[in-house]
């Protein structure tokens, strides 16, 4: 068989990236600076390396961004406070909270305080709702939404597809299998409990894998010509990075397949940045 | 084969009644009076139906009960202010709102008003992203929890089996595939625009329809010896009660089938009742 095609995030980014310029010109000839603000608690090395991405990509595109970063201690009430303050904030359009929390902080009573409006990556439980009700005026998660951005960019259609998801989590998994049926395709969630996981991969059109174990989905896995697109992120033995494909072994099978690092990860903060501007435009009734 | 057993509702209702006629007890003496406020618009025959199924229910398990009965042209200020009114009125524990509701009743605005503590059919966001997120302190909605109930006490073991949701509804379909996902099923959801449906069904060793169009499911839908569940409630063309599934055809290569009527429509009140209990604990920290 061909060898699959390697279907790369920075052309879906690039092309995200040329739309929300122009948006971003028209906002502002009209007085109206779209701007992100970062929460950040500590200094966690991968939630500095988002930030990284997500400062570079707003910066380029014209948005305004600025980071709160909060002592590793903070109580849950002064966390609380400083999430009212953005809140109320009109100068801010879009609230990312990076998480895992630490322990003090509740998430479980945070969620409820991240005003919806502003809640671009769907920590809310409005939005939560939303995803699964198939509300467009609300915000998806960023890394399950980049990868329908994706799937639409390369032209595979869904209506009717069978699409397996690999992974239950709510970051991933679950509002992924919704916004999946949301473009009709027929979905099916797997997990650590599924039996003869392999049997039922196989049966994909589309394979979304989520499951952040290094290289697990393997040839037996995929069906011929299936479409793959990995969002895990890990370490292989070797220490590079890898996702939850082992790429190697599939992609002579595939017919297309993400990379990692270059697929999925590359278009997270092209969404980030296009939920700022909706959000925005939403706050402005633009 | 040998014919498949027809599983009714009424057992599992009558289990569920035993159980909670004593946590009734329990909280009657201790001078708690649990209580259920249907608000109800105009005279809808189904809404009727299901009121007189549900207030029997209530009163056989020692629950109070009051009707709100609002006239059909009510405007969406006097309607959510009758809401708000039984939001704090600590008589009442859980609020059952007819629905759809009429037009000039926006639900998209309406359903953020009513208090999540006391929204025991999930009318609340915060109650259906508590259902994505199978957090078990919220109120999932009752026909799909019906559905669950009666596999569970009809001994069906969740856990890997390969579930197919026929259905994508807020009401059935997707709150279902979110419980039986929470159950360690493997759960496929299809629907209208879902290719070979007759071939994906046939993979389930669980079927769910809940698409309410008459005995559209038939023999060639049915894997050999699986259980269904049937969630329509339609009129067939003599006038008849019917569910989704053609029973005729498909009883002989099921091992486990719910009848229409007397299956999950039968349950839905018990599940009504076992929430109005639980908001009544939660609400008196009991």
């Amino acid at each position: 068989m061909a060898m699959g095609q390697i279907i790369k995030g920075k052309p879906v980014a690039d092309k995200i990236k040329e739309e929300l310029i122009k948006e971003v010109e028209e906002l502002k000839a009209r007085g109206i600076n779209p701007k992100l603000t970062i929460v950040r608690v500590g200094a966690r090395g991968d939630d500095l390396a988002y930030e990284r991405g997500a400062l570079k990509r707003c910066d380029s595109i014209g948005i305004l961004t600025e980071v709160k970063e909060l002592p590793e201690d903070i109580t849950q009430e002064e966390y609380i406070s400083e999430i009212k303050k953005i809140n109320e904030d009109p100068a801010t359009h879009g609230i990312l909270c990076f998480r895992p929390l630490p322990k003090q902080l509740d998430e479980e009573v945070i969620k409820y305080v991240i005003a919806p409006e502003k809640d671009i990556d769907c920590f809310s439980p409005v939005n939560a709702a939303k995803v699964m009700e198939g509300d467009k005026s609300g915000f998806s998660p960023c890394t399950p939404t980049a990868v329908v951005e994706i799937l639409k960019h390369y032209g595979v259609d869904l209506t009717g597809k069978k699409v397996v998801v690999l992974g239950r989590s709510m970051v991933v998994g679950k509002p992924a299998a919704m916004l999946l049926l949301n473009e009709n395709a027929t979905v099916t969630i797997c997990h650590s409990k599924t039996k003869d996981l392999d049997l039922v991969t196989r049966e994909a059109d589309v394979l979304v894998a989520a499951v952040g174990r290094a290289k697990m989905v393997k040839e037996n896995f995929i069906k011929d010509g299936a479409v793959v697109i990995d969002v895990g992120i890990n370490v292989d033995e070797n220490g590079n990075l890898c996702g939850d494909v082992d790429t190697d072994v599939v992609k002579d099978k595939v017919s297309m397949i993400t990379p990692v690092p270059g697929g999925v990860g590359s278009v997270t903060t092209s969404i980030l940045a296009k939920h700022v501007i909706k959000a925005c435009k939403m706050q402005n009734n633009a």
